[in-house]
């Protein structure tokens, strides 16, 4: 016999998703209405201008894709890219190695610059390779690494694509509305984004936009993109300006609905605002941290407020600290991934659950149950380190 | 400024999505937990058994695909095919057009088999296709044409795949939930659907379904699956049965949970019920819509009783009719597609908006504005008609 299913009720401070505004979970449960009604379409109007905002950029070529963020890189790369194209990918964690898959899936070829886990990206070797490779069509890279808690400094790596005149390819998942990020004052061609991140709505969606030179070389393929259902040309027909819209696929209506009012969220409150929240909230959260003893895998120049790559000490065993933590707490925090599985803890200040609340729960509760492993560390300590910053 | 969205309330009778269960809406605005979450895992599972029973099979390979129903067919194809494969695919409507284009973008060949629209899939032509072509790996079709309303007889066409060795690829977007469907007994090798139509659940998902013939073909493969997001030798890692399930994607736990819960409400009526009630309402339907002179575009024996292709005088403008319903009635009735454009509606009847008060509303409500347009049509006579079939 299987009943309905009701979730406990978590904190979710892991790599995404993170906590979702009510206020998003609400609209998401509102009537669903037909992916060609009029009043929907006007609602895709005012996503796609509020998406604009968040990405920061005029590109007009900027929509969600109805499914989570690794489709929307999926997106990027297939639209982009043909048969035997070069394309230089920055690898310095997870992520640059699903890009060097959806290249090599392609048809192309991948030249792989690699840094190690937990430092960023290195411009110099990035320059180098475009140096080596005249070809190149384009350099991918991941501004915020959610497998290390690592930024990129998009900025400099997005003007070597331009002098090297490659396009640029930004995966901004666990960046968009946590962290600076300009893509027409930094020259982003092409970037894709997650909705479960820094934008606190449910996973499912991926908003992506390009640059009038991308959408250019989408136009002008000489084959057809391998995915139908990822195929901006067709995928246009239905989100693009023409009054009249024809339908490609069925769009999530509900989950475009909780997008939309995501989005209307961090408008209200202002992207930069959102921006200083997240940093606050981090340099809080980092006080506490360092107070009782733990370090973090990242430097500080290149470290993700968002995302907090923290190091424990060999005595601590990694999935005893997390199950007490979801299961004393029903606080859920992220494991290490690839090489750094089982040496870190992921722990994320994402978006609504980027708050004062949430750091100082989370600063006591794995203080607390850290101790209780034996471990010298001391609650009050860290939350008393956090309050500092607060004070200020 | 950008407000947020409150969608009308409408009554979805067209192509889908249809209206949705509040159950459902409930459930899909319960809060977020992480895709790793052992609640949510153990959720999971409970919905592929229950897919099982939807699609009444025993297949292991039994999931939801983290997009809409086209990407459930692309994730069919890029999966089984491999480039140079034959494929024999019947069209009587548009989505075997898509099916030609997903094989096509495989890099393998399609050879069409063409009906008209309108009309079933001619399993004499499919015969001597199959004879002329030998070296075919499979045989796809669409078992409800959203299109047109036609059904395929599936049970047949199945027989002749395995007749001639090759596989039966079948697209079940809007039979799944609504008419008969039995993947095991009539040897379906692969299988995909929607949440849209008949399992009245909000769109975004596609569940899929895979004999082990089928995959055997996708473990074996020779070349890697061209979509590194559909890649199921990939997905399996999460939705497999494995205790420890690795990350993948995000997946669209929300959305998930409404599957659940539409699936839950599937089990309580039972499927040999929801097969009788989608018939039960469209003779009811039908009843009334002849007894206004209206007409059915598909031979009663082909009909869907889920969605009826109407067609209508040469006197009355498609468009000025659907939007009085629209705009009046606050009623959403589908266009006709393709060569059917502005010669049928498409009225769907598709699981819970397969009831009396939708059929006695939709034959009112479209009697009642067809006779403001001139036509001698009376409304009393088609909701008498209906119930007719409803008292006996």
């Amino acid at each position: 016999m299987i009943n309905s299913f009701h979730p406990p009720v978590r904190t979710l401070m892991g790599p995404g998703p993170s906590d979702v505004n009510p206020r998003i979970l609400e609209a998401l449960s509102r009537p669903t209405i037909g992916h060609l009604d009029p009043a929907f379409i006007e609602m895709m109007d005012e996503t796609k201008v509020l998406l604009q905002y968040a990405f920061q950029t005029s590109n007009k070529l900027t929509l969600p894709i109805s499914a989570p963020g690794s489709a929307g890189m999926e997106t990027v790369f297939v639209n982009l890219l043909e048969p035997g194209d070069k394309v230089i990918v920055c690898q310095n964690g997870v992520f640059g190695g699903r890009m060097q898959e959806n290249v090599e899936r392609c048809g192309a070829i991948a030249i792989m610059v690699e840094d190690e886990w937990g430092t960023t990206v290195d411009v110099n070797k990035v320059e180098q390779a475009l140096k080596d490779n005249p070809d190149t069509k384009a350099l991918a890279f991941v501004h915020a690494e959610t497998s290390t808690g690592v930024r990129s400094d998009v900025e400099t790596l997005c003007a070597l694509a331009r002098k090297f005149d490659c396009l640029s390819i930004v995966d901004a998942v666990t960046s968009l509305g946590g962290i600076e990020l300009r893509v027409d004052d930094w020259g982003i061609d092409a970037i894709y984004s997650g909705t479960q991140k820094c934008l606190s709505c449910v996973p499912g969606l991926s908003p992506v936009s390009f640059s009038e030179r991308a959408a250019e070389v989408i136009r002008d393929r000489n084959s057809k993109v391998q995915s139908w259902f990822l195929d901006l040309n067709l995928v246009m027909g239905y989100w693009g300006s023409e009054a009249k819209r024809s339908y490609h696929h069925t769009a999530p209506v509900n989950s475009l609905y909780a997008l939309h009012e995501s989005l209307i969220i961090l408008k209200e409150e202002g992207l930069e605002n959102a921006w200083l929240r997240h940093e606050l909230n981090y340099r809080a959260f980092a006080a506490g941290i360092e107070s009782i003893g733990l370090s973090f895998v990242v430097d500080a120049e290149y470290r993700l407020p968002q995302l907090n790559a923290v190091s424990f000490p060999d005595s601590v065993d990694d999935a005893t600290v997390r199950s007490a933590l979801l299961n004393n707490y029903s606080l859920e925090i992220g494991a290490g991934l690839g090489t750094l599985a089982g040496r870190v803890w992921r722990i994320g200040l994402m978006g609504y659950a980027s708050n004062k609340k949430n750091v100082l729960f989370c600063l006591s509760a794995l203080a607390n149950v850290l101790s209780s492993t034996g471990l010298q560390v001391d609650a009050s300590k860290a939350v008393a380190a956090a309050e500092a910053i607060y004070s200020v």
